[in-house]
């Protein structure tokens, strides 16, 4: 499968725009889950990033998991997924920052064990979309905090008029499609 | 891989319980994810109910997420996963229940597009665990809802102590490994 046009053709088909700006990709992407696509996007992430020699993949629950499990299963590295706040279930010291999520129109913490993000990791960071890049933007921080090194930014979809590349400082960075413009009807960048 | 022998390994090795119940696997299974076995988890939970040809898998974000997407590709079929609210990008009717989650400590709504849930479908529900049966007794109502037929329900670590197979009526279950009690260390149940 050649994911990136495949992911084109699926998003002219089956994508949405709101009003607000999001794009809707819930059919195969982020709601109901393509488990053809899913797999053909992790083989294309490992494909892009297996020479920085990523000892991780970090993401953030719940719409990164996907992409980032098949990218993992790909390269045969641990994934770790940041919580959305601090659950009881992760003991002892942990790293966070936080952010606001205009999908959910509200703030909150996104956390990781201090247990599963060491100094000296080559982490690849991986998420369906880059916004404004404000998620991003606190896993770099808390890969940072941990003393790791990230070695790449790989995202499902990327929206470019969105500015959040800008934020994002000199990382390889990947985006398997790339939005320009929602006037109109989704136009891709290239 | 044996991925029960497995499973009970890590368990025994890692995995901690807290004094109000929880069992913490969050180095390989809710947290960080380990690649191998989470494949292996797919893989077994697919030959359990391949027999049954479910046409769909269904969960619960987020940690539901990881099982339900390797069984969905071990079987070739679309997963979804509920969401815990209702993001703005989910367009159009919703099924939905409300539940209470003893490892969050507060209630949220479950919500799946009804563009997803159809009825006549095969629905095979995986979670990561099953201890009340609460969240899986909000996804049995919602497929009912929908229209939908459960073919079964997939658990990668049940908790017998807590009660919820009794709760769950007669579908066919796998659980993968069973924790009997917390008493003195984590025993397992068979």
């Amino acid at each position: 499968m050649n994911v990136r046009a495949e992911l084109r053709r699926l998003i002219a088909l089956e994508g949405s725009a709101s009003s607000s700006g999001l794009v809707r990709v819930d059919s195969f992407l982020n709601h109901q889950v393509n488990p053809q696509v899913m797999t053909a996007i992790g083989a294309e992430f490992a494909r892009c990033f297996r020479h920085h020699s990523p000892t991780k993949v970090l993401t953030a629950e719940a719409s990164g998991i996907c992409p980032a499990l098949t990218t993992a299963i790909a390269l045969d590295v641990p994934m770790v997924y940041a919580k959305k706040h601090k659950p009881m279930q992760i003991e002892g010291p942990t790293l966070r920052r936080q952010v606001f999520s205009p999908t959910k129109g509200m703030v909150f913490d996104i956390v990781v064990s201090e247990n599963y993000l060491k100094p000296g990791e080559r982490i690849l960071i991986i998420d369906d979309f880059l916004a404004g890049g404000k998620t991003v933007g606190a896993l770099l921080e808390i890969s940072q905090l941990a003393g790791a090194k990230v070695v790449g930014l790989g995202f499902v979809v990327e929206k470019t008029f969105s500015g959040g590349r800008a934020q994002l400082g000199n990382y390889p960075i990947e985006s398997l499609v790339r939005i320009a413009s929602l006037e109109g009807g989704i136009q891709f960048a290239d």
